[in-house]
């Protein structure tokens, strides 16, 4: 990190690694064992922040290029791809994927272990439950009648959903928990829990429960945590595990 | 900027200010009270050009991550957002905004005060009206065939155009004055003026003036200059005050 | 290069041109005359490799803020836009080009003198052919059912295929020799050699051949190499020219 520039205000942990041309701003605080990788800038300042630092707690790893703006807050085991952009104002849990190219545009929730893959753009005020799964250029929007001011819908999206690549959700549309929205779909209304929705505009065609893996078992595809367990904390797949024992 | 490279050749007026680890190349002339921000290359050499220089004019921010080309000019207050790319021989008015990610392919014109949201791709030869507003993965395409050759048709998108997230121009195409192209939107003919255009394929579902604020006062939502004014000079808001008190 | 970081391990032949704040890890075979513009990262380590070399052949020019994994292997004449990433395990044939914003996810093959436009996304486990051309925004994608673990269908795509722009070709799809996909093409299902898939969802409207230039010379647009052969090598230019002139 000889060729670094870490600000003195910075509360950097004395284990956390730093990559090469990184620039550390003041208002940051790095938790024990991160890894901040090369061209990385952290807690660039923003006059549309409230004052607070960016925290990135323990464990986390920032790979190469990614900009943080000071004020957002991240659970435990943030992992980021390259090139992500988050700005100010966003509070997201522990266990976060974030895919290369992301552009988080700050003031957002974001639940427990979530994944966005790469180049997901997230408009300010939208809100997204856990463990979901947001796909390539999946957009969420906020402003239903664009340009305006002072007014905003931010997208809600509810727990175990997942938005398929290059979905386009409207402003103010709710996804459902456990709902599927199908490649490039448009969606100007709401989904409910456990259905899919496809095309431009998405309408509804049916439960998420009737697709099927392609893998020979003929097993149901949805709810993805019945097969999909790969990356998650052993307490949360233990909890998944009995969800669909006990269904049996 | 102890870190950045300045090249002696560049005309960079003595009050503009720049972040670390940037490269700034001999083609270059920043007027006064321009900020850089850091990781920002201007005046890249480029093979396609007339020789002439990167012209960003005062007041400007170019924030981090940022590359333009030389060859391309500037009117006075531009704004980027990070990792902006402008190619070569593009000319633009003052008051321009480039968001995030947005990737510029030279040989356009840009009127004054237009706004580009994050991850906007511009083709070579595109005409941009003033007071347009590109909303987030917009794309303007200019080959009818591709891949061809000498033969290209950049899109015109007239003055107070919208082009929602995600909306797809067609080569050639013409959004006229006030049009609103809907999110998802693929357009393969031209829009009229102060229209809207929904659907892939686009077609005509009314006028703009249609939609109605969703802020409950009930008002239209377009010409959104009757309720949109921020950010925009002084002089410019004056007109449209004036304007739709006349109205009355 | 004085402010580059380029490891001793790293093979690079005495030729290469390296720019500023680079940084070249130490798996990395860079051949005669090639150049890498600043902001460059060669060699990223990767834990999902095998171990092998990023290996760069002679006469690539690597633009500059690009990324490369170890364990991927180019043809000669690489040439690259700005902010590429390409993850491990990749191999790609001569004279291929990858636009500014790619993202390549790795586990990829792709044949000679492919074309990537701007922010093309590419899927892990993807085939692309000869001479094929993948537009601003185009997806592979690979799970049929997201998330899923174990069973992935990259998509192929056959020699001089066509996706135009903002297409999105879903699972294990198939697009024949000379296809052509339009633009916002959402494509579920195979499309044949030669013809022409459009809309969401993609349907086929025809063969490709029927489409004619707009140049005045009413010749048929498709297969291109009929009237494009800019940027390839001679001796695939004179095969094509052979090629036509037999038809006669």
């Amino acid at each position: 990190m000889a060729s670094s520039i870490v600000s003195k205000k910075a509360k950097v942990h004395r284990s956390v690694k730093i990559g090469e041309f990184c620039r550390i701003h003041d208002n940051v605080v790095l938790e024990q064992d991160c890894i901040v990788e090369d061209y990385t800038t952290l807690g660039y300042p923003s006059a549309l922040g409230d004052g607070s630092p960016l925290v990135i707690r323990r464990d986390s790893l920032i790979r190469s290029y990614a900009l943080f703006y000071e004020g957002s807050e991240f659970g435990s085991r943030l992992i980021t791809g390259h090139r992500v952009t988050v700005r100010e104002m966003t509070k997201a849990g522990k266990n976060l994927q974030i895919g290369t190219l992301c552009d988080i545009q700050g003031h957002c929730t974001i639940g427990e272990s979530v994944r966005l893959h790469s180049n997901v753009h997230i408009a300010q005020g939208s809100r997204i439950g856990d463990f979901c799964w947001l796909f390539p250029f999946v957009v969420l929007t906020n402003d239903p009648h664009p340009p305006s001011d002072g007014y905003r819908e931010g997208c809600r999206i509810e727990k175990f959903a997942v938005l398929s690549t290059s979905a386009c959700i409207l402003p103010g549309v709710v996804i459902g928990e456990g709902a599927l929205v199908a490649a490039g779909a448009l969606v100007s209304r709401d989904v409910q829990a456990g259905r899919i929705a496809v095309g431009n505009p998405a309408r509804d065609v049916g439960p998420a429960g009737d697709i099927l893996l392609r893998d020979g078992r003929g097993k149901p595809a949805y709810p993805w945590r019945r097969h999909f367990r790969r990356g998650y904390p052993e307490e949360i797949v233990e909890t998944w595990l009995r969800e669909f024992e006990d269904e049996k």
